[in-house]
């Protein structure tokens, strides 16, 4: 049995049009509700973590709504606070071919980025816990949060936990001096650190030379420096970053590299046909948590996450619902998609 | 040719559950947009009448869209103002027998409530008009947004509009106390005033005895009463009360009374199988206004109202979406519901 | 084993918004076919006796749809006629409570209603039936049409067949004075003549006294007056009127009198909270030639229909879909609703 | 805090075609998950009281599935033996005013209807637990099924709970004459006996002498000697009994008279329009159990009782997704529906 | 005119969650039909064959709706025998990417699988008839349904017909060895034999060195091998293999060969982007029959039936909705998609 | 502020089943309004251009449905004239991969289509305006609407304003006799010509050597020399030729050629995975308008129109839902679909 994953952050109402309509076009949302911490805990529980979410959400049907996401999937969701005035909301038009898809954030003054430290209790949360993970997002929803933030990390450590952290940039939340600097307090606690092919440079600065990924073309010397000057600056342990090449909406190739013990190893890389890419990083750190707590090899538990990942990237709303057997049998090979019956 | 009407207030997403699905039931939200004063203007423009809406949007997608919802319906949109962080949603829940209807709002911080008296040119959007409508909303979602009604009214005089007002208290929005003291001030601009069988008590505790609606009893002389105080208090030419007798979630029986130069008339009453009700105050209100604009009699304008949004409950969404002949139809005494063909 | 029945007439797309969307509101039809002899013609399969719809669908995919919904009900499509330009369309708007359900046509230029005699081989189409039915409707669509209607008559009566015809006079298709004369000379051929509370005024001008249809009060004596009258004009052996008591578009009362041998049976009435009345005079016909077929006495046979058309009210579509089993249960006093399981 | 109450039974995948479509008009089925003793653990989960689930499922996604379903309202599913081959399901059909909703039962051989005494640990599940309940269905569903029910009652009385049964009688999965063997074994366990106007006389041939509740017509007195014929042959301390007066299946009249002491009591009575009747019953036995052991009087209990299961009939599904406030509210005397903003 | 192909088997209904959402994530199912050799005849009506279907569905409202969807499209149902307990069933989740669709099965205990000699009268049925095609499927549904396949077969080949037979290898109904076992003995009546690339291993242990499908990678020689070997094993006249290239569960190559005299033709090879890819084995089956029936050559047939196969991968359901006019299009080399307006 | 630009055709309702459904497999239709120089109108008010819509509508609710189509887009439509007997219907099988979309047109008999000179009064409608565009749609709507377009260049060209036209040919309106000679005469009013690689040949019997478009090879010598001797023949200032290679209905290539002052440039090409390309040529022409109108060079102006019609290919519906800003960015090169949040 492995150990109790701890996950915090907000999670939100995603609101999207149908199919492919455009805002200004729709009649109707589709609602799903994900966050990247609650994406995690979910697809950890999926795996058969067990996992927790901790947040806070209001106290009407709507936070009701949102718990009952996460119960249904056997998130433990028994620290989650109960008060404040609103659920955040985003908003997601998905786009196709060479039209973005498109978010509209609507999460200010939501319960979350309103609490407050009392609303947490840590060491009861961290008790019998193993592992603590959150994203970059979760700090930039107010300096309250990122001091309970850095409570909860320290909480953390002391409570023995290893911890993790996707730098997860929002530009639209924070700037990136900001970012650095609060980010950069954090990290002497990040025991692992999970970044896409941009946020290092966003949040810290730190680029290799040459990549340029607007283009989509990729330079695995490039990312093994980053990797490295992240390692060096913060100590990680690991540092995992996700390559993506966006051919276009439709189409993604997607991989990723590991870094530890100033060594790097790259995954084989998916070309994707996307349903719904949004999620798609959480759900890489969630497969590399897993892989990390089941003792699988470096190598192994970089597959197993990228495998998940791409997998999530054919899957509707926030949430990756795959199981680990489904998992390991596109990261053992097998991604021609036949019918199973 | 009638006088352009001008209505300012907010306009939100509304987003409801399909169906009678509760909110803890639903994977997804059918919108339309409305807000009482929204509601009146597209009521009017539907009959003919040239009307105006204003309002502040955020200038973006989902404010787009609201600016359709209401040009689409041939509502003047060119003095909306565009800014601001969001546009205010509300949850609605149909309710069904038993089950009442649940609104829950999420309408802090909007684009308008947040607006300031720079925003609007009152003079350039009064020019030409001939009536300026608002409701109690519309100062309750701030003291700014008071001071703003105040201005207009104040500009709409000046220019010569007849004003009417909606009393519609909110108690989510503000408290009796509040709501009488701000309302007390506006009263003295507002030459119609127009209520449901509950507001003259809860904003200015004006109250007949012996009426206990929440059983659906209605007592004649105790609304004549009401409204002959309410006229006495603020000097209103004419004071309007809908009078709603709630059989249950899915039937209603919907009737109004008239007020002015010291004399009452009930409409007739109609039992009304509930499609959505949602916007019937609304709805009378416009029909009241067009009633009174197309220089019928006061009962001819009590009767047309009274049809209006009797016939707007059998509508989906906020807006009023019927016409003229519809509504004359139904005054002239057909409810019988036959196909037409 | 009955004898055949066979239906001549138009088969419409029927297009609906949703719900109780108003055209204005839509962005979606649901699609389904209809026509008063088609309707006829299924609820006959529907009822195990052999039918065929005759008419004249175009050879494209939108024809084989209307072909597909006739053929997926057993109904024959033998004898239908594939070729002309156009199914002919009708839009409805579904009423609720004081709002009527709304019609608009867009039928014209319709393959069949550009029929032409050749397009149909009658005495083919006769061979070993027993019962042909047509409606007000079909003579309407044209002279061309009428014509048509008029050989078919001959034919049949020379092949020794019942020949019922429901009046169902349409005000956008014709004038009362046309109708009246083109009806007048088909007549001569019927033998059992159908029509509803109005029918029989606005096509023969035969109206019982003091019978005010628009108030929803009927009068019985009112009633046996017309079938007299249309029975002593027109040589009819029955005579069927079915009385609709439109309380409002979402609850009718409904009944039906039958009248021959200078006598007359009225039946039992039924309060309906009506889902879809369109084709419910239809199912009405169907019924009672099922049930005159079935060689029930005459009284049974009106039950039969009336409890049958009852039941086509909670149906959606123009088609009534339910089975000897269920009408007679109904017929038979139970129409508590209760679950069946 | 009240202490834990374990149901036992089947849940099965519920089917329904969309609105008001017929089986054989549909191409899709909206998907719920419902069953006699799941809905009563729901209900009790959602007034705050620990709920347990006890069944066997299929260990695929569609058992996964019904899992969720549970969970996400709080019910505990610890206990929930996974394996067998399928999971049952009932396909719904329904009716509106004079005709009938249907069910389609496809429910043998399920999971829990193959499943052996072993797939349950009874003494683990009755740990802490203070109250039992089944219904009739459940032995009904195979002779192995109805010896695990015994051995339940058993020891749920071993282990000091109360025992409740709601008679609920299905025709399609036993005759009167089978029912009336196993039950009656069974009763000897039962404290609280839960039926229907008809399960008494269906399962026991116990009934009131003149009572036709195929007309609606209801009978105090006769209620009365059935509760206590009951009472007498089985010694239960209190018989419940639903009492339903079918208008037609789009109307109902709903109360409930409950028995102990020698002595009854009728409730108030509601007329209902509705939405979903089924699991009315289920939401009745639930508010039952919640009323004694929230320590109401029996009076408050049967009105809490009584009111909640009105409200179930205004909602979609199986479940009965109300709150004990929303509850509490109409057992008040609120049951206006007037829009709660 | 063509003569009447006669399939058997079993017809299911088809529940898919919408769009891409997995089991766990759906609450609807959007509902067709569908069966190896139901979709054979429905592909054969369409090209304008007469087809007829034999099996057993349960005499209620869901066999009612099965038989409407064969009725609908022109297919015999004369000879369907009604009875038994349930009509089977498959879940489909629809994959992509590399996501592979999943089918779970509940089609145990069918009425078909239940039903025995006496339910068909062969002679009857394949009176007048020129060809009786089968699957591997019908078999494998239990003894008795492969005893009646024998019978049937013997019936055919009595009667003169044709008969041709589709491997169609289902691991989760019987293993190789039983299928072989079954199958072998129906060979022998069996004149055109029709396999996926992995179905002559599977049942027979026929297999080509060096294939290795699960990468996607053929070989023609191999292929050729295979169809010598099924020939000089079983006596066929005609093998014909199709050979599916699984890029991923959102884009496959499509081709095929056939074998005949000695000899081998390998037809153009087509790359999909897949709407439905259930039934593709069917159609291109049902392509082949008509493209032998027709007199077509060889080539032509082949490529008749590998362009069929192919649209049918564009459109939703089990059933191949296409027409011959559309099929030769492609086959001649139009698969440019351009609007064809 | 650019001057207003003016087009005149029809506007259709666009019927389509949902997703990929086939006509013959639809119950439903998904409902938006289109029709090429609607299109462009459209367009070119989404880019901020004042755009107005001529044509005639009927006078009901379906008419009415149609201008606010337009109206919420911002299309003046002051101009549009009421009456006549009915809109124009075209209904959309949208085709996937090597299936191609299908129009059925019922558009004969249309308002516009019956329209006489008096419904349109062209010098008020050019008054102040700077540019006029039609297709070739429009003169083949009949005899009396080519002479109406005829009238409307003349009174354009006396305003002042530059006339566009895109050739557009449709075979079932008109031949290419008939065409070549319409448009011929129109030809010499036209400064811009606008045509996709078949409209030249179609029209004028104008077409490169070699050229195989069916094959999707595309030849740039030979559309420059199309592009000289239209230039030649006509006197155009302007030629633009879009360029689609269609690789299925799924996958189009798309790029265009501009030609002018005997000069030819080449857009850069876009490899598209389509949502809905109908409207594309339309939305490639309101892109150059805007292009031309806001001073680009011929060459930006003609990466605009490319850009903006590539987009219009990920976009439900006829009508180019972007804004400038979206055309900019991927005209700028950035196609690469990345989430915008």
């Amino acid at each position: 049995m492995m150990k109790r994953v701890v996950t915090f952050g907000e999670i939100m109402m995603r609101l999207s049009p149908p199919g492919y309509k455009r805002f200004v076009q729709t009649d109707s949302f589709d609602l799903v509700f994900g966050g990247g911490e609650a994406n995690i805990a979910v697809s950890l529980a999926g795996f058969g973590v067990p996992a927790e979410f901790v947040t806070k959400l209001p106290d009407n049907e709507l936070g009701e709504a949102a718990v009952r996401s996460l119960r249904a999937r056997n998130v433990a969701v028994d620290n989650i606070s109960r008060g404040g005035d609103r659920i955040g909301v985003y908003f997601l038009e998905k786009g196709a071919s060479q039209r973005p898809s498109k978010v509209v954030y609507d999460r200010a003054n939501s319960a979350v980025a309103m609490s407050r430290a009392e609303d947490y209790d840590w060491e009861q949360i961290f008790k019998d816990a193993g592992w603590f993970h959150f994203t970059g997002i979760t700090p930039a929803l107010g300096d309250n949060v990122a001091e309970i933030c850095r409570t909860a990390c320290e909480e953390a450590k002391k409570a023995g936990l290893t911890i993790s952290c996707d730098l997860n940039f929002r530009k639209k939340l924070w700037t990136s001096e900001k970012a650095g600097k609060v980010m950069g307090e954090l990290m002497k606690y990040v025991d692992v650190c999970i970044a896409n092919e941009e946020d290092a440079d966003k949040v810290f600065g730190i680029r290799a030379d040459n990549t340029e990924v607007s283009e989509g073309r990729l330079d695995q010397s490039g990312y093994i420096q980053v990797a490295r000057e992240l390692t060096e600056r913060f100590g990680f342990t690991t540092v995992a970053i996700t390559l993506r090449e966006s051919i276009n909406a439709s189409i993604n190739r997607w991989g990723a590299m590991i870094y530890s013990d100033q060594d790097a190893y790259f995954s084989k890389k998916y070309q994707i046909n996307i349903v719904d890419r949004v999620g798609g990083g959480d759900s890489f750190g969630a497969g590399l948590i897993y892989g990390l707590q089941a003792q699988k090899t470096r190598e192994e538990a970089l597959e197993f996450a990228v495998a998940a990942s791409c997998l999530k990237h054919t899957i509707e709303g926030d949430f990756n619902e795959v199981t680990v057997s489904e998992v390991e049998t596109l990261a053992a090979g097998d991604g021609s998609g036949r019918v199973q019956r």
